[in-house]
């Protein structure tokens, strides 16, 4: 029952000097102490079970919300939910039921993604939006729309999936995102960020033409609000003025912490000084005259909405005039405590019933992780995890000989940063995620994260190369799709050296098909400026870093995947050396056969290898190193010295493969006899699963590039015998 | 003489029912009436010869600024410009000598284009910003970036290049766009929108880093403020606080007139109703808070500025809050006058003087077209125009036996609407340019202009396809690159029927290589879910357009170029006949050889074929039509049948071509005799300059086809006599 409460605060993160301190005194409830801005401020967990707290703070949400959680690692009793298959089932709920359905929620998440890992505290904060939204709306008919989707998981139970929560993100399981193949619920698919506005006006305008009368509700949040995609949305919502119902929730992030590094940085945007100026006024008057401006708008159905706004201007929640929004042609609403079920419920039910609201912004303030106190006071607020213990929130990471290739990269950008003042790093709210945060550790005036921005983060980072700077831009490769104009645009198209980390290339397990980052080879090699390579292990990765760096007259780019390094030996001090640029090397001499792997996938090559000696062929593993430019001279002896090549890449077609093929036939080397065979992301979305299920999936297992070597030759039986 | 007079309105486009009625009673003045938003508004354009005119609202334009120019055709006297061969040549001018150099430039500019062709009335509009700009400001040391830059030819005058200015957009001659090969002054090359804040923030940071002190001033508006990546960094520049000056050039504009086919649709953003509104406001009282407010926040130096601004509050433009930037952290100074040379001056000394402004937003208010009254009257202001007469604007169009393929797509898309009322038309500020302005025409309420915003625009089409209704996404190839990200999550992925049509696919002449169309195929056919097509003419056009009306259960894409059709039948009504999905076609059965075209190019290869006849080659030319799927079986056969089979593109590696190589390694029909050899752009970017020219280039004229065959099949000699 320790630490059951509720935390209340005024700064957007916690601080990561932040001292938790435990009062015997105040049964079940501690402090947390912290130096910030300055001043320090006092953090106080007030435990729901003991409510003598006179805290004036915690006041409030205490009497909001009794939390009668339970985090004893048992399978919390959850009598309400029990009675909720659909969200039909939730509609003659009290809003006393609806808060306890909100709280068994909250525990059955808590207690499956546990077991499970998972995103955890972004569905924690919108438990209650949740239930409010699906006790008010009626989905299908009704369309919501989840920004980004890591929050849907109480959505997922409410329609129909809750038995099936403990296979999440696993092979053959649930998604982890909103998937419009799983559940009519799932009005569009999610994973990028900042998509939902424009696919619900889109849905909006469609109802409309069709003369439809149903709602449409996007979700938007954490951070999404910093991707200029949703502002194109929100500027067109305006000016097409059809029924939307937009709910920023503000949970008052605007980067992402995606911390499987190290802690995040404080949110990036003005954006979010403005969010909180918002919260953080409570002048009447103001929010007054907003009430009225509302009423004027909407017409004399919002009277009551209004006067509800008007509300929280005496309340805990304040708010001036949130004009951002009303420039953009929005009708705006709040802030609203997003953790109160009554008021969300009031507000949802009003707007619902207004005649022609035109775009409507509710602006709901939650709190990252609500009622979870482990996730409450951590850092990156538990936002994807892995399994972990309950009690006490402490996650269960297998212990690993190797660190990920995210870190090798951070610790290899480091290196060189260290002798070259002139490196900078750039990311996209992925301090963690690209190891980014590990550089601004060391270099805090040389690390630049922009927000869900990928756009301006490569044009940025142009600007900052054309000054002198050699700014490395470390984006996960699907994430770099969002910034492909400007790739073209702004750096390919004038030369200028910009070096992208392309982190995440390849499979990637749990996340699925929206966060693959199969296209990139594709998409890059096509750039008649860029350089293009990948490297083999994590060594070859700190080389191809320190290559990056040295090349200073075109840009750049090294892909490289999610999990970990395979224990190469490390260069001294984590310092790469360069590489000489479009030469790759022979990592085993053989005969007959030539396999010729590009990026990590050049393991399985040599995996290969080792099968098929067994066998008694001997082949030549290649390390190709560059996509482009090819090594000319090693592919065309290879080539002539071989009956078979295959090339292999852990990417879609169009890529490295294709490039290879194009040199053979220019070089005529495939007017001969040379069988090639391309061995490369099959032309389909692999779904989410386990990293070994997925290349299985992908037939690019050691044994199945073995296998097609062995049919090449002649040799099928033993192929098949390989493949089973 | 005539029509010599500014134009004063206050609509932001003028209304298409306009009339004109020449007064003879006003000498050299004529006035136009309109019927706009049921309100009859009077224009009236006055000569600015003929002082007499006592119509109010013309008096204190014309007061500004005295026009003198000359339409004559002659050359115009410059004597002030003729003494400026660099920026530092301008330093010592006198407020009424930069008036005279603006207006000579525009007379430079206006006689120039009338020759070549090209962008017209973006640069009229910001004649006297780009002086003020060299005034102030000291380029190279300082960057100007000026966004999309289709407005930067008084730059380029201005900057050493004005003996080149009659080569622009020529072979070998000027580039229409900034470019930094062609100039130190060229900060930052453009092309595609919206990408000048990013850039300069950039270099703003740079130079920070870097100890340096110079300015950086980007120069944005002509509809860029539509596209998310200018929100994303204007948000990231209010939380950097690198110190920046954005002039917001305000002229009205929020879609782009690309008027090819049809004139120009209202501006579709709420944005433009703001900025609107922030132009008409006349509250004295507002202002001046608003200047309070600036002189707080940046501090006493600007204390003057804020004088400045508060003038503007009684004078002819006023302002409000203007607080969609200041929400975003900016600092916001304006509107200006952007016409008056004397203000603009006064302004940027101000801003340039104070020690750490941060980032400056200054508003200011031009006219596009400003100071010729044809391109001021014209509907899309002649924003880029072929060669005209000076004296009329009327342009010398050549006339052609057909239409471009812009049309006919328009046309075919118009007919299938007829029979399918569920087809929508999407487009992004391009309504002239795709052709969708003759498709909404006719279907008003099924067409959408979304602004300058292909991500949102494609997403807005997935929701729209979510509920039934078929929406064809019309964008140019080299602008879905900014959509792609949204391409591949909320359409291929999710595999929702979105059609994109693919417009000036390959090359693109006189805009060169920021316009062109290389990558499409490359980046679109690596999709799983995605059909790939490309017609050979317009007929095929024509019936690809049915067939993406008809695959309703996938997203398909069709590209076609620049210019126009080569005459074929046409299907009767304009209405095509859907493909079998994936089949190609043989246009012409040979032996010995195959030429396989995809697109357009497919008539080189007829043309090549005839050129091979004449040397007693028969080739067998096969129209592909599909890259995804491919006509496997036809590949088949026809790869069996002949020695030797080319592939012809015109698109980057990694298409269709790669498409191809892989079928046949697959199939095993790489491992005999065949000679495939690929035709495609070449790795590298081609510039600017005639189609012929171009094609030359790139080496994918009939005659570089013929060659190709030729040296294959061992004919050297005629293969070199056929290159020259």
């Amino acid at each position: 029952m320790e630490a059951c409460g509720v935390l209340t605060r005024s700064t957007m993160f916690l601080p990561t000097d932040l001292v938790y301190e435990y009062s015997p005194l105040r049964k079940l409830a501690f402090t947390a102490k912290s130096l910030h801005g300055n001043k320090r401020k006092l953090y106080t967990v007030a435990c729901a079970k003991d409510n003598n707290s006179n805290d004036e703070k915690n006041l409030q949400l205490q009497q909001q919300k009794p939390a009668t959680l339970d985090f004893s690692g048992e399978k919390p009793p959850t009598p309400i939910l029990d009675t909720i298959n659909y969200p039909i089932h939730m509609k003659n709920l009290s809003t006393k039921e609806l808060e306890s359905l909100a709280d068994e929620l909250r525990a059955e998440i808590i207690y499956g993604v546990s077991k499970t890992g998972g995103h955890l505290s972004a569905s924690l904060g919108v438990a209650e939006l949740s239930v409010a939204l699906h006790h008010v709306f009626n989905t299908p008919e009704d369309r919501i729309i989840w920004d980004v989707g890591h929050q849907a998981y109480p959505h997922k139970i409410l329609t129909g999936r809750r038995s099936k929560m403990h296979t999440i993100r696993q092979t053959s399981g649930l998604a982890g995102f909103p998937k419009r193949d799983e559940s009519l619920h799932d009005a569009f698919g999610a994973g990028h960020s900042s998509t939902s506005i424009s696919a619900g006006l889109g849905m909006a305008v469609g109802r409309d033409l069709l003369g439809k009368s149903n709602s449409v509700i996007a979700v938007i949040g954490d951070g999404a609000m910093t991707a200029g995609q949703a502002y194109e949305a929100m500027n067109n919502a305006g000016y097409l003025d059809s029924n939307l119902i937009i709910v920023l929730n503000d949970n008052k992030q605007v980067s992402l912490p995606t911390a499987t590094v190290d802690g995040p940085a404080p949110p990036v945007g003005a954006l979010s000084k403005t969010l909180t100026r918002l919260q953080s006024s409570r002048k009447l008057r103001q929010l007054r005259e907003a009430a009225k401006g509302i009423t004027k708008q909407i017409g004399g159905v919002t009277h009551e909405v209004a006067a509800k706004v008007d509300e929280y201007a005496r309340g805990m929640v304040g708010g001036s005039g949130a004009t951002l929004f009303e420039e953009l042609g929005l009708y705006y609403i709040g802030p609203v405590d997003g953790h109160s079920l009554k008021d969300l419920v009031y507000i949802f039910e009003k707007v619902k019933a207004m005649p022609a609201p035109g775009p409507v912004l509710i602006h709901i303030i939650t709190e990252k992780g609500k009622g979870y106190p482990p996730a409450e006071i951590a850092a990156d607020k538990m936002h994807g995890v892995v399994k972990f213990d309950p009690k006490t929130g402490k996650q269960i990471k297998p212990k690993t000989p190797t660190l990920s290739y995210t870190q090798y990269f951070a610790e290899s950008l480091i290196a060189e940063a260290e002798k070259d003042g002139n490196i900078v790093g750039i990311h996209a709210a992925m301090g963690g995620g690209t190891g980014l945060n590990l550089f601004q550790k060391q270099f805090p005036t040389r690390c630049f994260d922009v927000g869900i921005a990928e756009q301006h983060a490569v044009t940025f980072a142009a600007g900052l190369a054309t000054e002198g700077l050699k700014p490395f831009c470390a984006i996960y490769s699907t994430f770099l799709q969002r910034g492909y104009d400007q790739v073209v645009h702004d750096v390919d198209l004038q030369k200028i050296p910009v070096r992208f980390a392309i982190d995440r290339a390849g499979l990637v397990g749990a996340d699925g098909p929206t966060h693959c980052g199969a296209f990139d080879t594709t998409y890059m090699a096509c750039l008649p400026n860029m350089v293009v390579m990948a490297p083999s292990d994590e060594a070859e990765l700190m080389h191809m870093v320190a290559t990056a760096a040295a090349i200073d007259d075109r840009p750049s780019c090294f892909r490289f995947p999610r999990g970990n390094g395979i224990g190469s030996m490390l260069p001294p001090n984590n310092k790469g050396t360069p590489l000489e640029v479009g030469k790759g090397r022979v990592l085993e001499e053989g005969s007959r056969v030539a396999i010729m792997g590009y990026g990590t996938i050049v393991q399985s090559c040599i995996a290969a290898g080792e099968l098929l000696r067994k066998l008694g062929i001997s082949a030549t593993i290649v390390d190709a190193r560059f996509c482009k430019p090819l090594d000319g001279e090693l592919i065309r002896r290879v080539a002539q010295e071989h009956e078979v090549l295959i090339t292999v890449e852990e990417g879609s077609i169009g890529g490295f493969s294709s490039h290879v093929s194009h040199f053979l036939a220019l070089s005529g080397l495939l007017d001969g006899n040379l069988k090639w065979r391309a061995m490369m992301l099959p032309d389909r979305y692999i779904e989410h699963g386990s990293p070994k299920d997925q290349i299985e999936e992908a037939g690019l297992a050691p044994k199945h590039i073995a296998a097609t070597v062995l049919s090449l030759i002649g040799e099928n039986k033993d192929a098949l015998h390989l493949l089973h």
